[in-house]
C-alpha cells in the first residue's frame, strides 16, 4: 500500500476529489475471462447510496459508473480497468466559507499541513465520497473472489451502544442499516432519529465475515492477512479500531480458553477468527471494526483559519446522522481487494 | 508490505526460521550519514530478551547482532544495512515429536496448507524468534526519526484485566514488565506467577505512545498512517485488536464530545490520536494493541496429525507466561519503521 | 515496474484500449503545488498526433485531454491527478476481419497465448494509441523535473540508413520528422514517400538527451537509472535496442579511451552518457534507441488463425510508414517519468 | 525494481559492500519445494570466479556461500532464503590513497555526489563483487525456471571486434570465455594477453539465450518482459547497451522483412527476439549486452578530488583485463531472476 494504490497483483488506485468533475478506480491486474457488466458495479454504488431512512443523507448521488477500459464483450482481458463516476451534484459555493477555516474531526488541517494546498470544497480528496471508487473496484474484486467460493457480509453491530444479534443475516443485506436483528434495528434507527433531531451523530461497529475462504492465504512476515485486513480496514476514513476473532476480549482471556482446538476438517471454536500466524485456517474469517461519529456536525466549533488564529466554523448543508449503512459496502469493498489480492498471490506459489 | 518486506523508501526485510542457522534483517533505503553502531542495535534486542521474571522465558537467547553492510566507519551510507544474528541455543529435537502434528493456536496447520511443507522446529518462520530482526530493522528505524525529533514508547496498560495508568512513563523504560504504575505491575507479576504454576498463559493490551512526530505523515487513501500502522501491528503474531485514539470507545461517543476542538498550535482534546483522515495533525500519537495469551501451553490439547487424524498435542519445553513484557520492543520496532518510511515520503514532495 | 504502472514515488499508471470508450493515465504522488492545466498535457499530445507529412497517419486523432481530479485552481494537490482521453474515432468494423486472425509482428498472438483472449480491435491494449496516457503523464512529469532545471528532448537521429547531425536541436523541436538536420530531414521524407508508395514501413534511430539534470539521480544496484531508463525505452512497443553514452560502440573501445577524464565541475569526454555506476554524474544524459518498422504492412502475410491453422492476414486501413516522429515525445514522456521519479527518491535521502 | 531490490513476486534483494564483513542476498516469494543445496548455488559462484586465464583476476575470492533460511532438509519452504558469502581476502589498505579521490568511470564521484558518504575500499557497493549476491540468488531462481522448462545461456559473441559464432553453446559453457567458437576464443584469448602487457582493458559482446520459455510471460505496458529484462541488464555496471532479436540492425530493415511470419508451432524468423508487445511468443528469447572495457586502467588519470580541485589518480593492485567471460553468470543471473518472477506473474491469473 502507498499513496492511492494497494495490492501487489490485484492492485487498484482510486482518485478523484468531491467536487472535482468525477472520481474513479483503475484496476491493475485483474485476472481475465472474468464475467464483468457496468451493472455489478452499479449494483454495489447503489447499496452505497443514500438509504430511505429519514436521517439519511440528503445528496442526491446519481453515481452512475462507466467502464473505460478493461472488459471486453463482457469479460475481464486482464488489461487495467478504468471506472469513473461523475460527479455530478457538486454545489461547491457552499463550501467558501470553509475555504480559510479547519473543520475540527476532518482532514482540512492535516491536508494543508501535509501538501500546503487542499481543495477545501466537500473535504476534496478526503471526502467519503472517495470511496465510490473503493465499492467501485470492490466490486470487481468480488467477482474475483466469488470463482473461488469467497463471499464477504459486513453487517451493523452496534450502534450507539444498541447491539444486534446476528439473526439474520441475509435479511441484512437489505434491510434499512443493514442489520440482522428487526428489533435492535428499530431501535437503532428511532436513535438516529433523535441524534439528527439534537444535531448530533452518532455511531458503532460494524462485523465483518468471510465465509468459504480456503486455507492458505496470507504470507509471512509483513505480508499477513490479518495485518493487510486490518490496514485496509483502517485505512477506511471513519475507522479507529479494528478486531480479528476474539479481538480485545482475547487480552482477558486464558491460553487454555484462548487456543481452538484442532478437530477433522477445522476447529472446535473460533477465537482465531479464521487466521493463524497471518494465514487463513479455512474458517470464517470474522472482523470488527469501530467507526467514530461524522465529524460534520451541526453548530459552531471551535477551530483556527489557515493563519493559526482561533477562530468558530459552522458546517452548513446536511449530512447523514452516521457513517452507519454507508459504510458497510466499503468496509466489503476492503476485505474484496485485499483477499481477491492475496488469493492471486496464493496462485502465484501453486503448481 | 508483500512477504517479508514492508516500506516503500525506508524498507525492510527480515529473514530466518526459529532453529535455522541465522536469523536477520536488511534495511534497503535508509538514509546516509547516520550514526550507527552494533551496540544502538544491541540494546535494543537486550529489550526483547528474557527478563529477571522468575515466570520469563528460561531458553538463554544471546542475540548478538552483527552488522554487515551499509554502515563506514560508523555512519549509514545509503546502501543495504545487512543485520545478521546468529542462532545458538536451538535444541531441535525437542520438536521432533511435532513433526507431524499441529499445535492449536500456532501457525504449523496453516503454514502446512499454504506451502506444503513446513519447518516444524519452534515453530519455524512463525516463531516469535522472527521478532528479533524487526527489533534490530527497528532499532535503525528509531535513529532516523529520533533525527526529526520522534520517540516512540509502548507499555504495558493491562495484564489479565489489571490495568495500569501511565504515572511515569520513564520508569516503564526498565521496569520488569514495562509498566508505568508500580502498584500494578506488583499484581501483573503476582498474576504471572500464579498462571505458571496452574500451567496457563495469560495476555493484555500494551499502549504505545508517539511524541514529536510533525504534521504531515501518512498519504490518501491506501498510504494513510493509521492504516499502516494498524496493519504494521496486527502483523504481530500475537495481536488481534488494534485502537487509534478513542478506538472502540469512539463507537460509543457522539460528534460532538468526539471531535477535537483546534486551538492555536494544537488541540484540545485528542480522540482522535494524533491522526485525521490518515495524516499525522502533531499531536501524541495513540495506540492500543489486544494481545492474546501465548498458544504454547502445557497440557495436553486436542487437534490433527498432519493426515488430518484427530490427535493429542503435548508441547514441551518451558515457555513465557505471557508475551508481555516481551513484546514491547516489537511494537516500538514495527512503529518507527512505519514512521521511518513515512517521514522519508514527506521529504519526498517536499522543496 | 509492474504491469501497467511505474514508478516508486512518481507513479504512472495507464489504461485503455484502442477501439474502447477512452484511454488515459493516474498519476500518484505527483508533488503538490505545481502549476498545471489542460494546455500543458494538450500541447504534449498535439506533438504526437499526425503531422503534416503526406506520408503521416491518416487517422484522425483528436486527442483532447481532460484532468478529472488532483488539480484545484490551477495547481496540483498532491493527490492523484486522473487524465482522460476519448476515444472518439474508432472504426471497429474494420478490425472484423482480424478476430480470428494474428497479424506477424503485431501482439494478437501474445496476448491471446497470455490471457486467453483479447479486444482485437486495433490492437487493444497493445496498440501504439496506449501512449496517448504515457505522453499525457509524461507531460506532467516534465513540469516537475522543469522545476529542478532538467529538459528532455528526443530527435531523429536516423531514417533507414539516413543519418542527421545535431545541427540545430531547437530547429528539430517543430519539424516535420523532429529531425535537427534539414538536409538530411529533405532525405527522410523523401524516403518515407517512396516506401509509402511501395506498400513498406520503415524505422530507425532516436537520440534523447537529458539536460541540467543534477548529480546524485539513481540507486544501487536494481534501482540504478541507467536500468531504469532502458526498461522504460525498451517498454515501448517499437524498441529493440536502448544504448546509453558509447553504446555498442564501448564494446570495442579500449580502457584508456573509455574513461572520462574527471575535470573540475564535469568530465573532459562524456562516454559514459552522464551515467556512473548508475548514478547521474551531472553531464548530458545520453540514450539512443532502435525502433523497429511498423508491423502493419500492406499486403497479405503468411499466419495462422486462432486455431492454429496456416492462413493468410491482410491488414486494411491506412497506417503511418514509421513510427518516427510520431515516437519521439512518447520516449521524452518516459524518459521525464522515470526523472521525475528519482528526483523524489533523491529528496526523500536528503536533509 | 527500487533500490536493492528487483521482483514483484520474486523478489531479490542484494546487499554487501567489497571490502565489508560480507556479501548476500534475501529472496523473499521463491515457491516451496524446490530442491535446493548450497552445493547448487555455489557451482554457479565458483563460475563467477577468476579463471585460468594468465590475464584473469589475481584476487583470490574463495567464495562460499551459506544458506541461513528458507531451506529445510534440502527444499525451499516458501520463507526468505537468505544468502551469504564472507569477504575474506579484504586488503583495505591498498585503498587508502583513494579515499579522498574520485577514479575516472567508476562510481566514485556519483555515489559521493548522492550519498554525501562512501565507503571508498574497493568501490564499496559499486564494486563488481556485489554480483555475487546476483549470481547467488540467480541460482535460485534458474531451479525456478528449469521446473518450467526453461533454460538460460550467456556467452562471447565478441571481444575487442573478434566476432565469434555459435558453433558449439554446449562447450561455450565450460570453455575459458564461455565462447562457443575456439578459434575465435584463441585469438580472444591472445588479444586479452596483449591488452594487460599493454596496460590497457578490453571488452566485448555477450549473447544471451533463453530456451524452453513458453508463451505468455510478460505484461501490459510497464511490466513488459522486454523493458524488464533490458532493465535488469543494463543495471549491470559494465553494460552500456542492450538489443533484443534483430536488435540495432533492426533500425534499417523494412517492415515486410522484419516482421516475423507466423507458422503453425511458431514462427519462420525470429527477428523479434521471442517477445511481441511484451509478452513472450515460445520462441528463443535473444539478446545481446554490448559491455564496456574495465575502468581500473593502470597509470595516472586526470581527475579531482574531493574538494573539487585537479589531482591525478593510480589505481594500484591487479586487475581483469575485460569482465568477460566473469560478467557471464551475472547476465544469466539477472535474466533467470527476471523470468521467474514473470513465470509466477503468469500462474497468479491462471486458473
Amino acid at each position: 500500500m502507498s499513496g492511492n494504490t494497494i495490492g501487489v497483483l490485484f492492485r487498484v488506485t482510486t482518485w478523484g476529489e468531491s467536487h472535482g468533475p468525477a472520481t474513479g478506480a483503475v484496476i491493475d491486474g485483474c485476472p481475465p475471462r472474468i464475467d464483468l457488466a457496468a451493472a455489478d458495479i452499479q449494483s454495489e454504488l447503489d447499496r452505497r447510496r443514500p438509504g430511505l431512512l429519514p436521517s439519511a443523507s440528503p445528496r442526491r448521488e446519481s453515481d452512475r459508473v462507466e467502464i473505460l477500459s478493461g472488459v471486453f464483450e463482457g469479460k475481464t482481458t486482464g488489461t487495467p480497468i478504468a471506472l469513473m463516476i461523475r460527479n455530478i451534484d457538486a454545489d461547491s459555493a457552499a463550501y467558501d466559507s470553509l475555504r480559510d477555516l479547519f473543520r475540527p474531526g476532518h482532514g482540512d488541517i492535516t491536508y494543508q499541513a501535509k501538501y500546503g494546498i487542499r481543495d477545501h470544497r466537500g473535504g476534496g480528496r478526503a471526502s467519503a465520497r472517495e470511496t465510490a471508487g473503493r465499492v467501485a473496484a470492490g466490486a470487481v474484486a468480488r467477482r474475483v473472489i466469488a470463482q473461488a467460493g469467497i463471499a464477504v457480509q459486513a453487517w451493523t453491530k452496534e450502534l450507539d451502544g444498541i447491539t444486534a444479534e446476528p439473526l439474520s443475516l441475509a435479511a441484512a443485506k437489505t434491510s434499512p442499516l443493514r442489520c440482522p436483528d428487526p428489533e435492535a434495528e428499530k431501535k437503532m434507527i428511532a436513535r438516529l432519529e433523535e441524534a439528527r433531531s439534537a444535531g448530533d451523530t452518532l455511531c458503532g461497529i460494524v462485523e465483518i465475515s468471510v465465509r468459504g475462504c480456503p486455507p492458505g492465504l496470507g504470507e509471512p512476515v509483513f505480508g499477513k492477512i490479518d495485518g493487510d485486513l486490518a490496514g485496509a480496514l483502517m485505512g477506511i476514513g471513519t475507522v479507529k479500531g479494528v478486531e480479528i476473532g476474539a479481538g480485545f476480549a482475547a487480552a482477558r482471556m486464558q491460553g487454555t480458553a484462548c487456543n481452538d482446538p484442532i478437530i477433522p476438517g477445522g476447529f472446535r471454536t473460533n477465537n482465531a477468527g479464521g487466521i493463524l500466524a497471518g494465514i487463513t485456517n479455512g474458517a470464517e474469517i470474522v472482523m470488527r471494526i469501530a467507526c467514530k461519529p461524522i465529524p460534520s456536525i451541526p453548530g459552531p466549533q471551535e477551530t483556527v483559519d489557515s493563519g493559526g488564529r482561533p477562530a468558530v466554523v459552522t458546517i452548513g448543508g446536511r449530512h447523514d446522522a452516521s457513517v452507519i449503512p454507508r459504510i458497510i459496502p466499503v468496509c466489503e469493498a476492503m476485505v474484496a481487494i485485499v483477499l481477491a489480492d492475496h488469493l492471486m498471490r496464493q496462485r502465484a506459489i501453486t503448481r
